[in-house]
């Protein structure tokens, strides 16, 4: 729902953006550097002043998330300064997955376009923006994987110092994806719980320092909106029946489902129903454990799955994605590892798209909910494909290989081909 | 120049290409899958009826090649069939790395964004059409890393076969990339050439098998022409002052002159003077070798760099390099490996953008034809990035890493900032 902003002042112009407000209370405070309702805790999300916004402004914008920038916490001047211009990714209409999967109309969200091969650069260039307008000057942030990547390279493009935390047991090529671009890249003795802690009380100490996912999270957030936003205008300015989200934190899942929502309200798109889907992996899966029990709230869980980049085991906008779900008539499934791994192949095999791990979780549940009549096979359905198959070789380094070794002529192959 | 189609007759609609035509001798035929000329055995290229091509019918095209249709050797209905929609990837305004370069406007075309993050999608989509309105069923080619990718991810969304022939020794990681969309992938013990000479051979055994750099090169080669469009499209249809390309069989080079040179043939952009520049790397640098010689053959060498996919001894096309070189005031200049893997650096800490190696030669020669004077600081410069660092990490593994491992405190962050 677009909240309207009360009474509130700012100083900062973040364009349509007017206030945050707290989801639990609705208390509302100008625009900062906040994420925690003073009030009750609760999580702080950008409130709008929309006004009119048409299809027309937006198709005539830059091929990149900066198009709906009519839609976002930034200034109307944000393409002006060096940002790593992403979205505008591939959607493609998957027949051959269609049809292993047994379903009519499929499309298939490619993600792994962006700049860094996640859909992280879109977040990341939403909270270097805000940011900016904000006055940090250090672009930081605790991860694992994605992130990592997304914020050093949006830093390095932008002249800013960054920080980047991470765990020192991380893999050599995770770090070295990372490490290129340059900028502080701190390996910090202790688990992934523990740079998350380090990375909470520096923000308390820096007041300079933007960690992208702690105190700009609120602006942050909103970038997964572009998600939702392309694939509406991607089909023609309307949404899709069915979508089907991984969860981590659940924050891109409720973006999606917001990002649907404004635009019915905007005009932009015939308000539809839709329904919306979440796909967790059986290693991690509390938002699934929470909806198949028919809680309302999520219970913390150890993470142990190879879909690391969804490994969060207390997932902060759990409530809201079941929230989401419910509201929508939807569902939230979880997989197997080896489900996972055998979706990354499907996906791979029928439309020549190498996703990692948590796009495997994606095919992976969609192909569960169907077979358990939860997703309905006659309604248009789309995909979204996170991130990239290059980050984790791991998942397919034992299943898949050369069909055979053979001597350099033209007899051996043919009979490798026929073997 | 655009080639005008004689009284040859063809069955096959590949849109605005009308016949092969022999670079050498000029001698037409209809279009076929044929590469080499009857009468002289030189090379045979696409030659085009183009009518008249309006900006406004590109303007309203698909974001993908495809919007080019009307200019590539592709059926008008291309873009109804299954395919991986490489292109309209990103034109990069590069003031960072323009300053430390020390030249004035300064953009990279960053090709990493493609399906499977090099140009040769581009390439391998042009090599399907094609072959599909030419009769062929099987998409294959002999490769050790990018081309393998695009055919077996190509191969895979088409529904069509693949046969993919590699060198045994190939690292896993090159073999996974490809394995996973589960064609044929056949390793070969041989080395490179062994690889090559058995593609040859079996493209002539094999009439439903379309090598895409072999038997159906001459439409395969005329993808690159839409890394030229897209940039000319992308500065608002006007060409730049200088263009620095990578030379590995030395196709792309001649493919975005000829790109330019259409463009201004069809009234698309303002015809203006440009100035196209070869990058090689010194451990595999024959073009460079011929150029400086003042020689026009080139004389084939044993590669030896890091810059594996630029590491053609005898490139095909070197001799019509030289020519394109020559007639636009241009230069040929090549770099060390140690060159190439700081240039990587220098990209990714200024702009954000993670290249190969090859992305590390065209930026290091770039830099060394400042230093020389060859290329004028003051005029206006693209310089093309056609491949992904995340397939060559081997080349900066010794030379980045963390700045730090400390402990999970906030002290020990601030001390090791500060060191």
């Amino acid at each position: 729902m677009t909240t309207t902003v009360g009474t509130t002042t700012t100083t900062f112009d973040l364009g349509p953006a007017g206030a945050l407000a707290c989801r639990e209370c609705g208390h509302q405070i100008p625009l900062a550097a906040e994420f925690a309702c003073a009030e009750c805790f609760g999580p702080l999300e950008v409130a709008y002043n929309f006004g009119t916004v048409r299809r027309e402004d937006i198709e005539a914008g830059p091929r990149s998330i900066w198009r709906y920038r009519r839609l976002l916490p930034v200034p109307s001047d944000v393409d002006d300064h060096p940002n790593t211009q992403p979205g505008c990714t591939r959607l493609v209409r998957a027949d051959r997955l269609a049809a292993a999967l047994g379903v009519k109309r499929l499309w298939v969200k490619d993600d792994t376009g962006n700049p860094t091969h996640s859909f992280k650069d879109r977040v990341v260039a939403v909270a270097l923006a805000a940011a900016r307008t904000l006055g940090f000057t250090v672009l930081a942030c605790p991860s694992t994987g994605n992130l990592a990547n997304a914020v050093a390279a949006a830093a390095a493009r932008a002249g800013w110092q960054s920080v980047v935390l991470i765990p020192s047991s991380l893999e050599k090529a995770k770090v070295l994806t990372t490490a290129v671009y340059d900028g502080a890249l701190i390996a910090v003795d202790g688990n992934y719980d523990d740079v998350n802690r380090l990375a909470t009380e520096l923000a308390a100490e820096h007041e300079d320092w933007a960690f992208v996912n702690v105190n700009v999270r609120p602006y942050y957030a909103e970038g997964s909106k572009t998600l939702g936003f392309e694939v509406a205008e991607q089909l023609g300015w309307r949404l899709p029946d069915q979508v089907v989200v991984p969860i981590a934190s659940g924050s891109q899942l409720t973006k999606v489902d917001k990002a649907f929502r404004e635009l019915g309200e905007l005009g932009l798109v015939e308000p539809a129903p839709y329904r919306v889907f979440g796909a967790q992996a059986t290693g991690c899966s509390p938002v699934s454990a929470a909806f198949k029990a028919g809680h309302d709230v999520v219970t913390p869980v150890r993470p142990d799955t190879i879909a690391r980049s969804l490994a969060i085991g207390a997932p902060a906008d759990g409530p809201y994605v079941l929230d989401a779900v419910q509201r929508t008539g939807g569902a939230v499934e979880d997989v197997t590892d080896d489900e996972v791994v055998e979706a990354i192949r499907l996906l791979a095999r029928t439309e020549g798209i190498f996703a990692e791990t948590a796009g495997g979780v994606t095919v992976a549940t969609a192909k569960k909910l169907i077979a358990n009549g939860q997703l309905d096979p006659d309604a248009e359905t789309v995909l979204l494909i996170t991130g990239d198959g290059l980050k984790t070789l791991d998942a397919v380094a034992d299943r898949v290989g050369p069909r055979a070794t053979v001597p350099p002529q033209t007899a051996a192959v043919r009979e490798a081909l026929r073997g």
